[in-house]
């Protein structure tokens, strides 16, 4: 495989590909790398490539001639190459998207530097433009050496042992497990027992286990495309259910009406069917219905009994297994109380609200915290919105949901339930379902 | 600032140390870059520092007595530094990451080689583990420069203009708007007139304005916590109108009942509520009922009057915004007679459905869909879904929606609808509250 550098720089290269790995697969020929200076395009005497940007402003940009020159040279040559611009406003460069490189006979790696280059050969003499991260470097060499580590590895015969490359991190979607070496014991660490069994079986799967552990702790995101075998989804479901205990609360007293006064709101049938089924989706460990009311509970324990053991049952059993997952609770302190008894801990209280009390969590955080292993309690209110009470006893809030118009914020609590148990759990579901992606 | 690489190939920083502004603030003493070598802290004669992993698997790694010595000897030293271990499995580096370590007056960046490090050493001996993008490298020497240059352009002086710090990719959460040199024309390629103008203000508000349509287009997930003005915000709402044609429609026939049977639905009260909210919220452009029962018409424009002229109207004038966009048809070939009258062409169709038919869209193709400009009509079954007719019209399918423990999919349409929606468009959404996090 041959890559073509175009860069300012060229003697930037000269160290890094002499080293390692890298630099024994140059020496062997399984790889090619030739480093161009643009400044050899430039017309004139002094080797012009930059110049002022049109519109003002500090700093320089490479002109659109050498650079022609210099892709229409390199284009000139067999093998056609696949023309690669190494910027920050690119597609992110990722495992995926090496390997596929990696079957390409040559690419041209072109490293910006300054303000970059002119967007008329970005837009019509470039292929593809890679950004290799959300950050900003002094010129494209240190990406392009990136994009050339990262494509090298896929190229057979460059990493001797081509084991290590299928257990790299990524190449199954999932993190890497951890590693251990002698000594067993290095300062009162130990290594864990079973690497030492001999046990081959149990390794793999500790590993593994490890490996489907580090990645749903620190990047739930690669799980949805990862290849998960029934195994591995069987282990994940068991790491949701300890991790994930999450309860939630629809609150009808105490709640505020639009006058901003006190009441206790009255039930809506359709909150404890929708909602319910959303609990079940999602793995809510139960859903509280708060409500303090005598013929309003009735009304609610009347259609529990029709759905869960009377005709109901009969004909919809998928509406079962929703609803027995809800509880009548006279207020917020018997649900905690519920709570506390099963999972030996108070739950954190997260609330929502459409006016911002306090700096809300990012839906990141409150994700994290969802994940966490501690018991969290989600409050809903129905009417106007939870009491000021009630507000003043959670521990966090979760941002308000608008839309991309304006701050319009009427979705039904239905709605917004479905909203933020996706956002709160999106990045661990789905993930059960076997249409894996290749 | 001060930087101690520690590494096998301290050759490696040879070259791209003496390069460009960083060579320049090197010589400057602006940044400091020392290089050890671990091998110096091998106990042995042949200076051992790897050793093969506890439980078997091809590969070595690094022991952790070198690894322990040479990181107590940097930090005997001081300033105190903060300790980086570079590696596929931690945070992800940024352009906020890189900022806030620029404040920190040492860093020891730790490479691994082959198989990465002992695991006791991560866990107990390391400040940070920082990734630089999802793609696996010789070793952690490539990021330790990326890093380093990505942090030392926030070091003062290190970048002459600093107007350029400011100006780059991320700096305001932002992609980079495109920059244009001499000539004014470049093989048929001319320069936006704009820029030529010499009006100042003019070209500014060009430039950010294209900053946030290239966000907006590639990577609109940056735009939640970019900094933006209210006029940013006002364009990106324009952007949005220009961009999501989006329609939904909520079929009752054909559908098909438990049984597989064609049938046409009765309606739902709280459908009509509740996804006309939804479809408010998200900037949806019309919301279809499709009803072709004439009883069943008589019962919703009945409503409609209630709430868009009636009583309702008075009562609640949010509901009034949201029941606008509702549109009883009696069948999908008015609602697509319909949308082509407004757009001009037919709409792509977007069919949801829980027994996959044909491969999926992923979320994200569904995401770039419905932002790319073309029409598109959601189609939303009652009943027991979509009829195969409908079905096999459909341009494109979503995936179901399931949860993490199984393959239960039975949300309501509210559910589902809200779920989907806030799916395809949660990247473009929110960024017009104003709530923006630092």
């Amino acid at each position: 495989m041959i890559f073509d550098i175009l860069t300012i720089f060229p003697e930037y290269f000269e160290s890094p590909l002499r080293v390692g790995l890298l630099g024994k697969a140059l020496e062997r020929g399984l790889l090619k790398v030739r480093v161009h200076n643009l400044r050899d395009f430039a017309t004139d005497k002094h080797r012009t490539v930059d110049d002022k940007p049109f519109g003002g402003g500090e700093g320089m940009l490479f002109k659109p001639e050498p650079l022609y020159r210099a892709l229409e040279a390199l284009r000139a040559e067999p093998p056609s190459p696949w023309v690669i611009y190494l910027s920050p406003q690119g597609r992110r460069f990722n495992h995926r998207l090496a390997r596929e490189l990696s079957r390409k006979e040559r690419l041209v790696l072109l490293c910006g530097r300054y303000e970059g280059i002119d967007e008329r050969i970005r837009a019509h003499f470039v292929d593809e433009e890679l950004s290799i991260g959300d950050y900003v470097l002094f010129g494209g060499e240190v990406a392009a050496l990136v994009v050339l580590e990262a494509v090298a590895r896929w190229v057979p015969g460059v990493v001797g042992c081509e084991d290590s490359v299928k257990r790299d991190s990524f190449a199954e979607g999932l993190l890497k497990h951890p590693q251990y070496t002698r000594p067993r014991e290095f300062l009162g660490y130990r290594v864990p027992e079973v690497l030492l069994s001999g046990d081959h079986a149990r390794v793999e799967r500790w590993r593994r286990e490890r490996s489907l552990e580090i990645t749903f702790e620190r990047r739930p995101d690669l799980l949805r495309e990862a290849r998960l075998s029934p195994e591995d989804r069987a282990f994940l479901r068991e790491l949701f259910r300890k991790r994930v205990r999450l309860y939630l609360a629809l609150v009808h007293y105490p709640v505020i009406n639009k006058e901003g006064r006190k009441i206790a709101s009255s039930f809506t049938n359709l909150d404890l069917h929708d909602i319910a089924r959303l609990a079940r989706t999602y793995g809510v460990r139960i859903y509280y219905l708060v409500q303090p009311l005598a013929d309003q509970r009735a009304i609610v324990e009347e259609l529990l009994r029709f759905w869960l053991s009377g005709p109901g049952a009969r004909h919809n059993p998928d509406r079962v297994e929703a609803l027995k997952l809800v509880k009548l609770v006279r207020g917020l302190e018997e649900a905690l109380a519920d709570i506390e008894a099963a999972e030996g801990e108070r739950p954190l209280l997260l609330a929502t609200d459409a006016q911002v009390k306090r700096p809300p969590l990012s839906w990141e955080e409150a994700a994290c915290l969802v994940r966490s292993g501690r018991p969290v309690l989600l409050l809903l209110g129905t009417a106007w919105g939870l009491a000021p009470e009630v507000l003043s006893r959670a521990d966090y809030f979760l941002e308000p949901i608008f839309g991309p118009l304006d701050e319009y914020n009427h979705l039904s609590v239905r709605s917004a339930a479905s909203i933020i148990l996706d956002r709160l759990l999106r990045e661990v579901v789905g993930h059960v379902s076997g249409h894996t992606r290749d």
